[in-house]
Parts: C-alpha cells; structure tokens; sequence
C-alpha cells in the first residue's frame, strides 16, 4: 500500500547550501533523499514546503514523500536518523493523507531571526545570529513593523539578484504577524506570513536594522512598500540569523 | 609602566585541542597569544585559570598578562577580537593588581553539563550536548549528587589515563553546589568546586547519568567515593557537553 509520510526536520544550514537539490552542492533535501534510498531499497522523491537559502536553519521545515514499506515511523525515523549526517534530524515522521502536499497546503510559515546587538561577537551562537554592533532603538523597530502586517505588495522586498530564477509575478503577501523581542543582548524577529518571497524576511530584516540604528527615518516601511522597487529598500541581513520555525497546514 | 590585565574569554571548543599550548594542535592559549603578539608588538605569557579538555567550552574562562600597553581596556578587547579565529571571543579586559593570578587565586569554578535527553538528537545543539536517549529519572540523580557536597576525597573521579600527566597528588575538593535541572528534553547538571581533578566533571556526570538511568543502585556515589580508585567509577561524559561558565576570585 502506498504511504503518504510527512517529516518534520531540523538544520543547522552553516555548512549546506540550501535545501534544494542542486549539481555539485551539499543540499539538505539530497542528503534526506540518500539516506531514504538505503532504507527504503529504492529512490524516494521529498517534496519540502519550500526552499531555504545557503546558510538558513531550520528546527521545523516539513517534507512529504511516498512510500510502501512497512516500518513504523517511529522506525522510520530512527533508521533516517543513523543514517543521515549530524547537521540533519527528522524530528518526526507521520502517515497523512494521500491529499497532502507539503508545498502547496501550506496555510503559513513561521521564521526567526536572531540579532546579537552589543560590540563583542559571540563565540557559541556565532552560527545561528547575525552580529549588530551598532545601538538599536527596538521600540522603533516594534512601531514600524506594524506597518508590514496585512495583505500587501511586498514586491520591494524580494531579491532582485539578476539570476532570479525564484523571482515570482504576484508578489502579494499576507503578513499575519511579527514579534520583536529583546533578551539581553538578542533581539529576535519572528515573522508569520502565508508564503514568502525570495529573501523577503532577511530583507524585512534589513530594512527594520536600518530603522533601529537610525539610518532610516520613521515612516520608511510604507515608503519602501509603495515604492516596489527592491534597490529602495536596505541591504540583505545575512542568511545565518534565519531559522525556519514552524510550517502550518 | 607595566599592567596585569585579566580577560574573560569565551570559545567553542568543539574545534581546540582544549586551552593550554602544545605542540602541532590548534589550542585556545595559542590563538590569544598570537593575536597578542600583533597588538602588543612584543609576545605576552597568557596564564589561564586552568586547563580545560579538548572539545569542552567556556563562556567565562579567565586568564591573566602583562604588558605595559597604553591601549584602553575596551580597545585591547576590540583589537583581540578583530584578530582572533570567531570561535574564540575575549569578552571584557580589565586592569588588576600586579598581585593578581589567574590560577592561583581562583577561589571556585562552575561548570555546566548539558544533556539532550530524547530518543532523537538534535542538530542545531549537536556540538554543545551530549546525547543520551535512554530515560532518566532526576530525582534519582539529584538525591545521589547530595553525596558530592562538601569537602571530600574525589580520587575515583580523578582520570586515570596511563599517560596521566595532569594527575594531582592531593585529591581533596570542596565542592559547593551541584544543580540539577530538566528543561524540556534538556538536562543540566551545575557544579561549583574550589577546584576540579583532571576529567572530574566529566567523571561526576558519568556516574550521574548511570544513576539516573537504572544502570548503578542509590548509595552509588558513597561507594565510589570510598573505594578511591577511578576503575570503580562509571566511564566519563563526552567533552562536548561540558562549559566553564565562571571563575570566581
């Protein structure tokens, strides 16, 4: 009988280049597809909620594949575990429905990204935060994030990097959070939207840092939106701050 | 006019051959006194609270120079840091008394063990944990880490490598405190000591942990206390779990 598994899946993105399978690069979903190979006999084809970038985490990306083996999930999970390399786990494996599409019944995705704001770097985290020496005004951050919520063109803040082959046409976006928290020197941004673009949360990400350290005046967010041009808004944050946490169906 | 500086230093040691200088390994002294050697113009003696292992951390490892440098404190920490690999990070430097002596006038350590106790490991920790998936009862554990407390004779935790060059003659210890918390999937045993026996923490944990997994009785830690011979012990906690976080003078 064929099986409709959905994994959940952690990362630590340093050493990947993304997700998605691509020719002579350590990929995510190749390592997944690999290990799968060993253990099922045969080729499995994963199919991710999306793509995440060079260097992006992930403690809860989501995957689907099908399958006619017999294992347990929970076996199935442990068998993909001694398998897989330590910087990949399957956190857990679950039968659904034949229906179900890791991709396209995505209701929303949650990330979060993390900022160590003070002068001295960070030896432990340094993999999993972005390093901001300069002083933040966080309440400023909080006040124009505001303006990002809702349904909007976010078409300013996807990457206009001239490959572009993820660039999409209808760049509309429902935001439906952001919460910008401050604990000691970290300040993490955790973003919920319906999909994103390409590179539209590290470049949120920018455009809120440029805010915080005053090199944008109040106000800016709506210009930038208005505006629809990617070269009006701030640099990219860069990717190792950005940690995949939660895929909702 | 001469200086005595102490640094608080934090590292990753997943990739040192532990804190102090040998020959032919990637060491933690090492990397400072270089760095040092650029700033200074001339070679410092960089002398550590204490050693610690290969592939353990600190948050808070402190250290002692001289120099007679008219740099500000918070210069001295800038300029280590641009020089230094990212897994090495001076935190603070401060001036203090020429009597002052990074080991000798250490007056208590705290170590923190960290353990991922769960069936399925986890990648983005990988390298600050060790992963022990079999149950463990806490209570069992807290009750038996009672019978460390004090000043007592911790030779059965003292490592007994052959080689054994860092084996102390005197194996007495004063130890302050140890606690236990379960957060999540996650276990950390704290302990405070005037002072620490080659591999003793890692020794304590071992034992802990076969406590707590059902593999040694109660009264354990009383039994291995008394026989005063390493071969008695349980076998050591692997390095990664393992981070100085503090020095107290």
């Amino acid at each position: 009988m064929l099986r409709t598994i959905k994994l959940t899946i952690e990362y630590d993105g340093t050493d990947f280049s993304g997700w998605q399978i691509q020719k002579n690069s350590r990929t995510v979903q190749d390592e997944i597809e690999k290990a799968s190979k060993h253990i099922f006999k045969q080729p499995i084809r994963l199919v991710g909620s999306g793509r995440t970038d060079s260097g992006v985490h992930a403690s809860g990306q989501v995957a689907h594949f099908q399958t006619d083996t017999k294992l347990t999930n929970q076996k199935i999970c442990l068998a993909l575990n001694s398998r897989l390399p330590c910087d990949v786990v399957i956190l857990t494996a679950a039968d659904v429905s034949e229906k179900f599409h890791a991709q396209y019944n995505v209701k929303s995705k949650v990330y979060r990204y993390l900022i160590l704001n003070r002068k001295i770097p960070c030896a432990l985290k340094r993999n999993f935060c972005a390093f901001y020496p300069y002083p933040l005004n966080v309440n400023k951050m909080r006040q124009e994030a505001k303006c990002l919520i809702g349904t909007k063109d976010f078409k300013s803040f996807q990457a206009a990097d001239p490959s572009a082959q993820y660039r999409q046409k209808n760049t509309v976006r429902q935001v439906k959070r952001i919460n910008i928290r401050k604990n000691e020197d970290f300040v993490s941004i955790e973003i919920e939207s319906n999909g994103f673009l390409y590179k539209m949360v590290r470049n949120i990400v920018g455009a809120l840092l440029a805010i915080g350290s005053g090199q944008l005046p109040e106000g800016s967010i709506v210009r930038i939106l208005k505006q629809k041009d990617r070269r009006c808004a701030p640099k990219t944050a860069p990717a190792k701050g950005l940690c995949l946490l939660e895929v909702k169906y």
